[in-house]
């Protein structure tokens, strides 16, 4: 049983749309990630996903509106919605998402994280 | 879809004890509660559970040691494993738990929340 700091985490790393696995409880993983620029058209066939912000503004476009998620705010996205992560500037978040979920959901490509790294 | 500010529907409520839902995602609620003094000894059988503490300093007494989790940390207790959290002063938390999860674990007392609200 580990006691994780999340901002100590966070510091471990620098690189961009990795994200890197924190803890697992049930069937889920908790992860963090950096987030920098625009990210990609997806959604998740069977997955709900959870965005809680640390740091920075989160702008999630949707197919009909979007949705500005600021440091202690948190939006869940549920499974068949597309979305397209934005960080203007860079953004810190916490996922939550179950051990299933590929990054780039129904799509597969370069910016595919296929096995996260655990830190 | 719902952007939850955490502090915001912390605000909404001022009793102790009583976790209140604040989102759902597959199989799992996201509650919010405020502790203050000591629960009593319980487990999950069945369910991991998560603590993020947004405000305080939580004691999570385990039966072999204990843990101080402090705002931006998180701890997530197996199922089965015995706890017993303590505030000292009032403790603001995030709980992550299947909806199955009773408060009281394997103890049904008067502390037990059949149903917890949604806020």
């Amino acid at each position: 049983m580990e006691l994780v700091n999340i901002n100590e985490k966070l510091s471990r790393f620098s690189d961009h749309w990795s994200p890197k696995i924190v803890g697992e409880l049930n069937d889920s993983y908790v992860k963090v990630v950096k987030l920098k620029g625009e990210f990609i058209w997806h959604h998740h066939d069977n997955e709900d996903e959870l965005f809680l912000v640390i740091k920075g503004q989160l702008l999630m476009r949707l197919r009909d509106r979007e949705v500005r998620i600021n440091p202690g705010e948190f939006l869940i996205v549920p499974r068949g919605v597309e979305h397209m992560p934005v960080a203007e500037e860079e953004v810190h978040l916490v996922l939550l998402e179950p051990k299933t979920t590929l990054n780039t959901g129904n799509v597969r490509n370069e910016r595919t994280v296929e096995e996260p790294a655990r830190i």
